[in-house]
């Protein structure tokens, strides 16, 4: 069993490691989280690309670390670059994160997901009702891009998927679930206000895959070490915040200035089964 | 004769029910407001979806509870998910609001307008140019997205274009008029510094399809009561800014911060006519 | 040879009439710096349009005093309307500016990015790296947009490049290198922490083409004057900033409140050669 401080010193060596190796972390998202997912990566120490261009994949997708794809405005134009640039980290060995953004949205994209599924994400990271839906890989009334389930009780949800596709699973809730089918830990980090704030969900996933960049043999680990430091820096950026405006920028100039004291002392992850 | 009070206390009673009943508030707006709009959608309480893809329409878009359409970078591959979702809402009898932006750019802009005009707005919202534009239908040179009239000489071209439309008109200006075509009411809240923000004009019509979401049947009350509000948050923020972007941030923060006594007192819309 | 004070009047100048002006300034840019690049504009005095769609060039583009191109997030549907436009405001005899975005990331870019400087861009702007890569129009393998060369060992690419387009080339670096071909001056405003935040580079892109709206004839002075502006408006930014996201509200805020002493006064712009 591992407590905080074990996580916290695991945490602090990812993002020192992110920090000085500077992943080139290739994104292809939606066009709502552009701005904050580049911005989250560059002020945790990464190299973003926002590159959606299906020509431009086999000549720069080689060159990244890591990918991350988030559907959040999927349309039939971009899932050829979508499904492109899976195939070919897939093939090289290197990691890719999936962020099935309302995927209960409509057939179209439940399909566009189950598709990328297919090709061998990772990690996935969404909310109780994407991994929900996801995991049931049916469609039900979804409202949007919120959840309106609770994290917790998708934890045999994130399992089932974890173990069908072989990817980590991730469910961002109140606790956020990270699973890899068998084990499972909660991040008790984070404030409530980040819902109030378009694309937080986005910007953790992009930094999740450059978490994972900077060691894909220990992605479960990266997953929960990112979760946690992102939501450490919003309790950090939440003690200046009057809002969800001002907390979305003290939640990114905490996330550049995190040190390693803060780091070990603020993780916090527990094993929950 | 309705007073500053009455609107006051008219306005609270909008912005609570939003933020009781979180409409899911579908966007299909143009790529620079996509941020400032969902920010704004989930200060005030709502649930923002921006979502434009034609093939999910059908599935999507009966759930939403309201639809904001703005053309600010239209392009003829977004115009069918424009039309498709305004007949969709209009035909399920739900309230849809069109951000005209530029209207006069171009002729394919100005068709396209016409074209959604068409498709039965509950409300259009524009500066004084793009009123006068799409009332007169006919092409000028404009200066891109920028009013170059006041807004109080188009209250004549606003009241041509809610007859003709059927629909309720916001012109936005130093003081925003609002009209059904024969009452006509003034918002005397706002800050002239917003015009140095992109994108507020685009945020506040979004804010004016979850306040019409909220009453349907009240249109006119909501759409003056939103554009109050938004000005309000303004207002408020301009105390703490030094310069457009840090208003931005105060703006935002301000909105979810508002309370009934600064939203009763600060609310001011007076009867034009 | 002029000192830093000459250039810092000079600089006053551009601005005062582009705030004075506020020229139109078409930009087709990347999805993700639509947002700051607009409101860099605004918050300098200059009024942005941020208008892509091939149908409506020949309606719009006659109107803008100055075009900006950026290739970031560059795909197949979006090149005929940045050739368009280019070709047309060239024609007409206006400015336009071409941003060469990780120019090296693919040969589609590579070619793209050829195509347009055909076309006569009146100011390229760009890292070390891009510019390397454009001035030997070879493809190599290249980290996204971030440049890996320091901008001093550019100054005889960028020359080369000057000579050969015809166009004035500015590289941005530690310190801007720019240069008509034959003269060359270096720009030592600016901070660091500028390139943690995204879309800066972008930004100062477009506010090159604004001011060389206000005086075409003097793209060289604009060029440079931009640059230093823009880097004294970080500069300034940077004393209230505790990291990169406070620094770009700063950075913007500042950009709006400049006066002239401090403009005067901070303005530092040397001959290099």
């Amino acid at each position: 069993m591992e407590g905080g401080s074990a996580w916290g010193h695991k945490a602090w060596r990812f993002l020192r490691e992110l920090r000085e190796r500077s992943p080139l972390t290739q994104c292809i998202t939606n066009f709502v989280s552009m701005d904050l997912m580049a911005n989250t990566l560059l002020a945790a120490g990464a190299s973003p690309a926002m590159l959606h261009c299906l020509q431009e994949i086999p000549d720069f997708t080689p060159h990244a670390h890591a990918l991350c794809i988030n559907v959040g405005t999927l349309s039939p134009d971009w899932l050829p670059s979508m499904k492109s640039a899976a195939s070919l980290v897939t093939q090289l060995g290197k990691p890719w994160v999936l962020d099935p953004v309302a995927v209960s949205a409509s057939d179209f994209r439940m399909k566009a997901c189950l598709e990328l599924v297919e090709l061998k994400p990772t990690v996935i990271r969404g909310n109780a009702s994407e991994i929900f839906a996801l995991s049931n890989a049916s469609l039900g009334p979804d409202k949007g891009v919120d959840s309106s389930h609770r994290s917790l009780d998708a934890v045999e949800a994130a399992k089932s998927l974890a173990q069908a596709s072989s990817a980590i699973v991730a469910v961002s809730g109140g606790v956020d679930i990270i699973t890899d089918g068998q084990q499972v830990v909660g991040v008790h980090n984070g404030v409530a206000m980040l819902q109030r704030i378009t694309a937080t969900g986005c910007a953790v996933t992009a930094l999740i895959a450059a978490f994972v960049a900077v060691d894909p043999l220990h992605a479960f680990e990266a997953t929960a070490s990112a979760l946690s430091i992102f939501g450490l820096a919003g309790e950090i950026g939440m003690d200046m915040a009057r809002g969800p405006a001002s907390l979305r920028m003290h939640l990114i100039d905490s996330l550049y200035g995190l040190d390693e004291a803060t780091v070990v002392s603020g993780v916090n992850i527990t094993t929950m089964s």
